[in-house]
């Protein structure tokens, strides 16, 4: 019971001093990598340096205690703060102290309604959320997020929420461009790219092993800042015009409760709820992939309140959302962390840095940081899934395309609700028209085929028809058309047979449509029979009246329907 | 080509004396029944009375040129007129000329909605109301409407658009009833009531044919009227506080273009769609039950254009929402209403009244037209479907149960979306935890059913799953969790063989899903098998690389794949 509830002293048992240095060393290299990421994420939430910072420490202590997976780092990540920035946007100046209320107002919100979600075990919500839909998503969200950090690279003042905003923007003020600033932009995002693409190659060559070169490759970005620290001091690049991310309070974050404004919690709450499950979703889907690798189980309603508990926790501590990143969880894991000691200590190194490192930050120039959110997105941007989607199906297709399409043209809140719309929408349109045939008997055999494509045996009297599809709401009006519709064409038919075998499910609408069926051909003098009902809906219509009032009978299979029709005639 | 756009032609041809003496007949009874309908809709809608008659008029001609119901009658309806109060009553003062207007917006809106639902053939949308959804909020929708008119019994000043408001405010008035008005209401109640429950009897006892009895029965409104103005004249009944309707404009309805103001349509949309949906299925329920009677075949898509025409011709026409109506069109065809003439003879009837009887409508008293509607919407509440649901199914239950109670909450916009959401959330949930079984040979055959029901042979090595159920984005994750779930009870396992006779689609996120479990098992050495693949699941699989990555095969029977692993051993 209390395993379930703190899933920590699972490992906690039995930690050994060889799993605290694996655990140590991984924590090293993710506090490295979570050092210029926290800031430039805060960065990309319209919110002060600091937050981001106080973000990355202590919920990953609350995640370390409540949540399931033993390798996911949890804290700032791009599509989360892109969606911040956006919500919070909508209700506060950028830049203002209501700008920073709404953000924690939103950490909180959401990390109140994902343990809500966790104690109610509503996991599936998540389901609704299809895979394409979510990928597309995020691919669309990398496109803005890269084009929103451009004004940073550009030195200018350029706003927006989706493309053509942000592009309009951009145009408007390219002629402002800050040419010391570009600079500093290009050089981040050269340096970036070298150490992506061709360092580690250059490092094994020299010799060094493959595990200190990836060590030396992820730590490009702090490099990045390093040196343009240095520059921004040197060359004094604040009288050029270059912009700083400026003083940022020294020190850890102080406990607070966030006030309780309600006309604020109304308006964020719809923001908050797309912000859990989206946070969700891509954090479940990394825990599961790592998980697998070690044959570990995450169990999702037990994340929901890992990931509620490191919200709330972001909150109390001046903080925004956060949820679990793919990257720095991968390189987590590949670092050899073998459980959440590993954030527990990374939470350390960014409490040292907050401590020690913030006044060196005042003159980290911004561009430094946009280099290096671009430069991290890029790997978010991904086109196979809508070549995928294309090949496959027409609605997959069509829902990744409206998700991608809508969240570039009118930003993430209606990109994901118009994808999440577009999914169900397919499939209960798919559904509401689904396949069906007219069957008859493969001679010799007991086997019943579509006549359509099977040389089979049918009688005039008897119309044997196989829905290929549960009956309920959504396909109800058409069960009706399709029967009709052949009864108009087969004029001598007496009998009607359903073949259910594919009939997972008869909801109240179906029965009402069957039950209207029944009682006009019983008017036409034709009988309504039922075969392969499987037992869940055998039970089902057991429970209702439609059994007594059936004009013919329900067989156990297809062919004893049949054979029992033709030999009584 | 012509026919289908204008359905009327096809009883136009071959227009016989004896169908327009039917037709007549028919529209003599129907008109007596929509004078006090129009003008009781209208205060309903909290519009001028006028607006009831314009609304009684040219939408019956639109109605009668394109719609393909032949006994339909169009016109002002209960639910749309509360529904047209709760939208227009949220942009503007009631009463106002801005009210009228908005009310007029929103019939053109929901008009070209519905005549652009119909050029799409988007027919099928109106799938997505459940049949128990309907029901449970037409049967809401009276309870609002009877106590939204109890005001004008009183006498007293209440409002509310929702259970808890509209009591709330009763109470608050109750105490300053007029008398003589709650006389004309009671009165009107009490000779409704006794008209409908008794006087038909009682005039064919008395040797009166039954048609003759069942036309004088449906007057009683009209008798009603007669009498309270007659009352309200001879009794002075205005100076003793008693509401009346007033002075009504006489004649013709005037056409005009309603003013296309940009901000109103972008307010008014949402409910314009809401009223468009819930007219439509409304009346194609009506004119689908009327026409199979005498096995006429109607076609939504056309009744989306024949129905979008009619509330076009409303708006131009300074009408307001209008859709098929309920009783007026049983009336219609049980008074022997043949084919859309008898509409085109109401439209004269109601036209006829407009430019004779308004004046005499001035004396009407509001509490009549109040009690009239009380009466009327009576008959839309109905209990039964809650029953049928409790016993039926916790999912339809719950759709029910929610629509009802949310419409009496908070009032019809939340409740018909919030049973729209259930109806698909409880799907979507049903079919995201798929019924699955471990299957075996029943012995000496070559069939394969549920372990836990059957004495059946099973393997070791293998392990036989039938999934009851379309794999698709809301059960891809239950299905990974199900398939490792297993595996971790079956140790010995080599083949895992999915059974899916009653999988009748697999979408992208669920392939997705199953190149992840095949990966997965192929790092534990074990294959993944599919048996009995329906044509169009095996064409979809065909056109992803799913096939080329399966570690076992694909078998047409699952007594095949059996057969085939358990020989190779």
């Amino acid at each position: 019971m209390l395993k379930t509830a703190l899933p920590c002293i699972d490992w906690l048992q039995g930690y050994s001093r060889q799993t605290f240095m694996s655990d140590l060393m991984a924590a090293i290299i993710v506090t490295i990598m979570l050092i210029p990421q926290s800031l430039a994420y805060a960065l990309l939430a319209g919110l002060p340096a600091e937050m981001g910072l106080y973000a990355s420490i202590l919920p990953l202590v609350a995640y370390a205690l409540f949540g399931t997976s033993r390798t996911l780092s949890v804290g700032p990540v791009a599509v989360v703060s892109l969606m911040t920035a956006t919500s919070v946007g909508a209700v506060a100046q950028h830049g203002t102290a209501d700008y920073a209320t709404a953000a924690v107002m939103l950490a909180l919100l959401s990390g109140v309604m994902l343990i809500g979600l966790g104690l109610l075990r509503f996991g599936f919500v998540t389901n609704f959320l299809s895979h394409p839909v979510v990928s597309g998503f995020i691919t669309a969200s990398g496109i803005i997020i890269a084009l929103s950090q451009l004004r940073h690279i550009l030195g200018i003042d350029a706003h927006g929420e989706a493309v053509p905003a942000l592009l309009s923007s951009l145009g408007h003020h390219v002629a402002d461009t800050n040419l010391y600033t570009l600079g500093v932009g290009l050089f981040t995002l050269g340096l970036l790219l070298f150490c992506r693409s061709k360092l580690g190659t250059l490092l094994t060559r020299a010799g060094v092993s493959r595990q200190v070169a990836g060590l030396i490759t992820r730590a490009a970005p702090v490099l990045a800042i390093v040196l343009t620290i240095t520059a921004a001091i040197i060359w004094d690049l604040e009288s050029r015009g270059v912009a700083l991310v400026g003083h940022v309070p020294s020190g850890l974050p102080v406990f607070s409760t966030p006030l309780l404004d309600w006309a604020l919690i109304e308006t964020l709450a719809m923001p908050a709820f797309l912000i859990s499950l989206i946070g969700f979703v891509e954090s479940v889907s990394v825990g599961k992939t790592l998980g697998a690798k070690r044959r570990q189980r995450i169990s999702p309603n037990q994340e929901l309140i890992g990931l509620g508990a490191a919200n709330v926790a972001s909150a109390v501590s001046g903080g925004f959302p956060v949820t679990g990143g793919f990257s720095r969880s991968v390189v987590n894991f590949d670092a050899g962390a073998e459980t959440q000691a590993a954030s527990l200590l990374t939470a350390l190194g960014i409490g040292v840095a907050a401590l020690v490192l913030t006044p060196a930050l005042y003159f980290l120039p911004k561009a430094t940081l946009a280099a290096t959110i671009i430069i991290a997105v890029t790997s978010l941007i991904d086109w196979h899934i809508v070549k995928e989607a294309w090949r496959f199906s027409r609605a997959d297709f069509t829902a990744v395309a409206a998700t991608i399409g809508l969240t570039l043209l009118f930003g993430v809140e209606i990109g994901v609700v118009s994808g999440v719309a577009a999914s169900i929408g397919m499939h209960l349109y798919k559904t509401s028209r689904p396949h069906f045939a007219i069957v008859g008997t493969v001679p010799g055999t007991e086997h019943y085929r579509n006549v359509l494509r099977h040389d089979v045996v049918t009688y005039p009297t008897i119309l044997s028809l196989r829905i290929d599809e549960s009956l309920y709401f959504a396909n109800a009006s058409y069960l009706e058309d399709v029967i009709y519709g052949q009864l108009a064409a087969h004029e001598e038919v007496e009998h009607v047979i359903l073949m259910c075998p594919a009939v997972n499910e008869i909801d109240l609408s179906a029965l009402e449509a069957l039950e209207e069926i029944n009682r006009r051909l019983l008017e036409l003098d034709i009988k309504l029979h039922l075969s392969e009902v499987k037992g869940p809906v055998m039970d089902a219509l057991q429970r209702s009246h439609f059994l007594e009032h059936l004009g013919g009978a329900v067989h156990l299979s297809h062919h004893s329907a049949i054979a029992g029709l033709v030999g009584s005639r």
